[in-house]
């Protein structure tokens, strides 16, 4: 424990919580049961919803993880209430296997596959503002950031933060419509936020480490 | 490991319970079984019970993991009794995802309601009392704290400690009247202890860390 | 990453792997399924060998823990052998949470006590002989070993290690005779273990830290 | 958290996963169910299939462990393309206990057998990919290694790796013919990275840290 650096115990301690949340996704895939006469192969392809739900969590779970890590080099303090907003951030996100488990369990399920996207959708949703709330709390004249931080940076951020709950946002409703429009959001945010950020900010960004 | 302050792999290998354990705690509830002709919504929305006692246990372990923290900027030396003692603490946290299990399943089950609150108040109990036990032993005659560390900032600390097995014993009973009264309770602390602490505490308490 | 203490990163995932196991011999004690009539008390007071079988472990893997922290004061260098035999040693501890649920489970079933319990004891003597095997290799001719650690320490050390199996070894045919003299023995040992070393050894071990 | 060496935290966040990961194993080995009636040690002694997943899957991951820590000895710098590379590498391996759970409940299961044992095979190749595009992205050019390391030792490095999908995808067709064949090969990779590597490399590599 370091009292000149207080980030460093909270941000130890979501990762062993991003750690944890993420690697449980798989206990929500249980071992399919086949008759002596029926075929493991297919029981297995039939698994499909787990695999792309498995996956789709697990990745945005992950960059999750990148981006919290990202966030907390701008931010050097925490006082009290940024605890507690974290707090609520990484219950939010302990909470995604529950929705995972369900989409994977209803996604083939006619009448409701709407359900359950919606339930998934909506869980991204409140992460997403959770997110904001933390984001915007700690950047609020630059109440816990580091000086070094440019107020054009701040903007940059608050920006992209904000894509978060509108675009997981758009998803509820549009599950009305279809499954996959919702499921295509969710793929192509994960790519978007998987691609690196353009090289301005990357440069203003980047704390080159000298090579050891 | 540093040997110039033992406390550090103490306070790693707790943290690294608490995350783990307020993690666990999504698996305790299960995906529902909903018929092809049943309504999912339902299903989900009868979960209400599961979402309270996750969101109750998720938030008091989590608090928990802060004031452990926040004990360890004062309790500055391990010894084996204070290794022990908080083995003791972490087990009686790690316990806690059953006792939420329980009250899930049980707390709209009318004739099973109050032995399930009466269970969950008595694990709280327990938890305060390892607490307390952690804190007299490393407190008394200042036998493991930093010298910087005041008489009247220790008096606030055990006062304030103290409050948690008589609050949470105080639920046992009030439980055979009501439920309700026992979760409001529960609500409550939380509530106190997510409020920041007073300002006098916080001003002797403070390690404002300088700008990176 | 410290390439000057090799010891740092195997002693971190040693504590990762040692903390998920003590935390999720929880997820082993299921949700008793109580009819409308029953009592869940009752169903709660009979789920006593979970209670049981839970501490037990807790707090050996508890005391694992911290000898094996113990143990790596002295061991200061790593090399290949040193981790296998280490993750050897992991892989068994990871496994208690099988047995601990096989005892749970049938420590009241008069017919299938016996082997429960001696599964449970063979357990706990592969993880006392895979313990064994780590120190002497890493203690012969002080291959491992700082220049500090004197001869009569080490010794000290192989013989407390040495009682591990043997007592535990021990266990496994009494559980013919009876359950009860083997949880006589863990539970003993657990105490023996948790009591504080004596003080001629602590004096030499004691890095006491400096107050901060 | 450090600027200087940004792949501390990916390293630490691995390491979490690998640790949790290599935990759940167990998990996914239930407890037997025996009536009044049967033998328990039956029961255990039809388990083996469980033990034998187990213990293989366990040394796959513990030995990934001990190959990551050794390759982020020569990778010192990351880049976002690094950390999205590594995500996909801990999902495959986070994948593991479904594949291990799948591989114990059909190794004795004459129809479906076969088709466990590819699926097994088939992500352990899945895993050694992705391995692969980490390792050479991270050495193409040299790009985020460190300038200690030489040529020949990332020649030496890169063929080490191309071994793993080349033999682990030989198994998936080989599983036709035996499941024992893969097996065989399952092991015997085990334990020939178990081995410690060549003279010349280690000499090379060792980093010994003086004596504390």
């Amino acid at each position: 424990m370091d009292d000149h650096n207080d980030t460093n115990r909270l941000e130890a301690f979501s990762d062993g919580v991003f750690a944890i949340a993420i690697t449980l996704l798989i206990l929500e895939i249980g071992v399919p049961h086949v008759s002596a006469d029926g075929s493991l192969w297919r029981a297995m392809r039939e698994l499909w919803p787990s695999y792309l739900s498995y996956t789709i969590s697990f990745v945005v779970i992950g960059i999750m993880w990148m981006n919290h890590h990202n966030m907390f080099r701008d931010i050097v303090r925490t006082d009290h209430y940024l605890l507690v907003l974290n707090l609520l951030l990484l219950m939010c996100i302990s909470f995604l296997p529950f929705p995972t488990a369900v989409l994977s369990e209803y996604m083939r399920a006619g009448g409701h596959r709407t359900a359950a996207v919606m339930f998934y959708g909506a869980t991204f949703t409140v992460i997403a503002i959770a997110w904001n709330a933390l984001w915007l709390y700690a950047s609020h004249g630059h109440r816990l950031l580091s000086h070094d931080v440019s107020v054009a940076r701040v903007r940059i951020r608050t920006r992209r933060n904000l894509l978060g709950p509108i675009m997981y946002g758009i998803t509820i409703p549009l599950a009305l419509i279809s499954l996959w429009i919702s499921i295509v959001i969710y793929a192509g945010l994960a790519v978007l936020y998987l691609l690196p950020q353009d090289e301005a900010w990357r440069t203003e960004h980047s704390h080159e480490p000298a090579d050891r």
